[in-house]
């Protein structure tokens, strides 16, 4: 057991039953809390009460046995440095999204969301019921960690820009705040990617560190108030059709808990793997007519062109990232294999009825 | 309290402790076991698994203090019948789907699909943000129940036709088995719907007692072996762009229940609300491929103006269900102004999204 671990688990003890420190099933009579660490700020639209539930759900689900205290992105540690602070036991969960740790191996990537790739349907189905999740703890537990679906804000906008996209050379020079293999894909058409967290973006267009920046899409945008420091809006994004959220948790203390608390941090965050997608839907729409109709922000779809080119430019980044190691080959195997079997059913059944839907609309 | 509950009461105290007779807070010290009947057969693909994980949830995140046993259809009560059972007490939880209980009152449609109404991701933000579980409660609680969004077969295919949907008037004198305001679409347009649980549907496609009949898509049709009885299946189809299952549980068990049994309830049904259309979406399209490669059928959409003749049918029926009472108005006006505002949204999200990756991948 690491120094810390053992801090943590005597910690535990104080708080619960003196028994604690001699065993994991001790844990299961006694009352103890933990830390999650957040990839966002405070307060954050969207995430931010994603987290919020999780951690109450876990709290209400068991009764207080498991008491879940959240603390917002740089109040325990930086963002990005979530997964190593669970890892090493210094908090005890994540909520977050996996291409934070993209500089470990881009394998987690596949786990947040890939350009092109998959949607969210799409990707839960690879999750829970295509060998997403047995691919994921591999790959996790390797860190020491143990992840969950947890949220996802959907299908992505694409973002703020300066001056209008009519072609893609237009992304040439462009500095774009984009994560992920959305960033890659960026910078293999000639922009250059940065990456920076949520709390950080506004200044950096503002400032004119970056020329444009994506982040999620209307509500979100909004709340950042991204409209001040640039005028076109382009919907939808390239590089993130779904960008899911996780909950990880140290492997050491997963292990350590009974069955049924296992159980209720599942459940916890597959509860929010629907209800955080839905609160995004609910609110990107009046966002949008917020941001048009009060803020005057332009509306802009990349050309069709543009879409084929970038796509044309995905191939090659996700090729280069599976040659990285052996199991990110496994990940991205799976996953593309998977993509190309259900884009053609999502394209003829949910594709076919939306436009079906807006032909009747309009009639 | 009715001489049932009074029973069932009765029968949890022997099964737990005495004093559970006395008073609800009692029940929290004791175990009791909950009978869950469902509106499917027995290992049905898809639905059974997800009344059998969420009986498997809770039994697990309670330690066995709610141990669920799960009844398939017909076992304890027929289908239809599931949801009196549950409001008398006969039964402790259902899981089906709400417009079975379409006799009762219309209002019980909007939670399980709607034609030419809003797809998944759309009715789980109307249901957890934006007002639709409140106005559910308000429903069920009429009679007893209350009830959560528990699974969801999602965008539903056409269905199975013995002869080929040209025009509108193709539907004329058409028997088809397709529930809920879809059958009155049909019925508008001149066909005749039946209703019939899912058991029934391959015996009377094969005799002829119906022409036609949607089910699902292509996995649990595959299944059922529809295609022995008719050639040409139909995707995507009008009437439920989304399929809810639901769980509902009598609302005097429901209120005798710790909060922490209550959470745990409501977090596995809202579980299986991801992983169980995450389990179609993971499955119809290598259906949808021995269906077409092996047993030779014809796959057909409807043509776009037969599509918009069953918008323009689809309007009154929805109007007309609206005047059956006040709840139902209520219930109709708060979920067509969502579907009004987020329809937009998805059309250009997701829906843009999806196009651009087809165009992508077929470059």
């Amino acid at each position: 057991m690491s120094k810390t671990n053992r801090r943590r688990f005597l910690a535990a003890g104080a708080a619960g039953t003196a028994a604690a420190t001699i065993g994991a099933p001790a844990f299961a009579q006694g009352k103890r809390t933990l830390r999650m660490v957040t990839g966002w700020p405070k307060k954050f639209p969207g995430l931010g009460a994603a987290s919020d539930r999780i951690a109450q759900f876990i709290t209400e689900a068991t009764d207080g046995r498991l008491t879940v205290k959240v603390y917002s992105a740089g109040e325990l540690v930086p963002p990005f440095e979530a997964f190593d602070a669970v890892a090493s036991g210094t908090a005890d969960m994540y909520h977050a999204a996996e291409y934070y740790w993209q500089g470990k191996t881009p394998a987690f990537n596949f786990f947040a969301g890939v350009p092109f790739g998959m949607t969210t349907a799409e990707h839960n189905a690879w999750i829970y019921h295509r060998g997403g999740q047995e691919l994921w703890q591999e790959l996790s537990a390797g860190f020491g960690v143990i992840a969950f679906a947890a949220g996802n804000s959907s299908c992505q906008a694409g973002g703020w820009f300066n001056k209008e996209i009519n072609s893609i050379d237009d992304f040439k020079g462009l500095k774009m705040r984009i994560p992920g293999f959305g960033g890659k894909v960026v910078e293999a058409v000639g922009g250059a990617a940065v990456m920076l967290p949520g709390g950080e973006i506004f200044q950096a267009l503002q400032s004119g560190t970056v020329d444009a920046a994506e982040m999620a899409g209307p509500w979100i945008d909004l709340g950042f108030g991204f409209y001040k420091a640039a005028k076109y809006f382009y919907n939808p994004g390239f590089q993130e059709p779904t960008s899911a959220e996780s909950l990880g948790v140290n492997l050491e203390l997963w292990n350590s808990l009974g069955k049924a608390d296992q159980r209720v941090i599942q459940l916890a965050a597959a509860t929010e793997n629907v209800m955080n997608p839905a609160d995004f839907i609910a609110n990107h729409s009046r966002s949008l007519d917020v941001l048009l109709k009060q803020h005057g922000v332009q509306l802009r779809a990349y050309p069709d062109d543009v879409m084929v080119a970038l796509g044309k430019a995905t191939g090659p980044v996700l090729a280069e990232a599976a040659n990285h190691d052996a199991l990110t080959r496994k990940i991205y195997d799976s996953y593309m294999a998977f993509l190309r079997e259900v884009s053609a059913w999502t394209t003829q059944s949910e594709g076919a009825y939306l436009k079906a839907r807006a032909l009747v609309m309009a009639g």
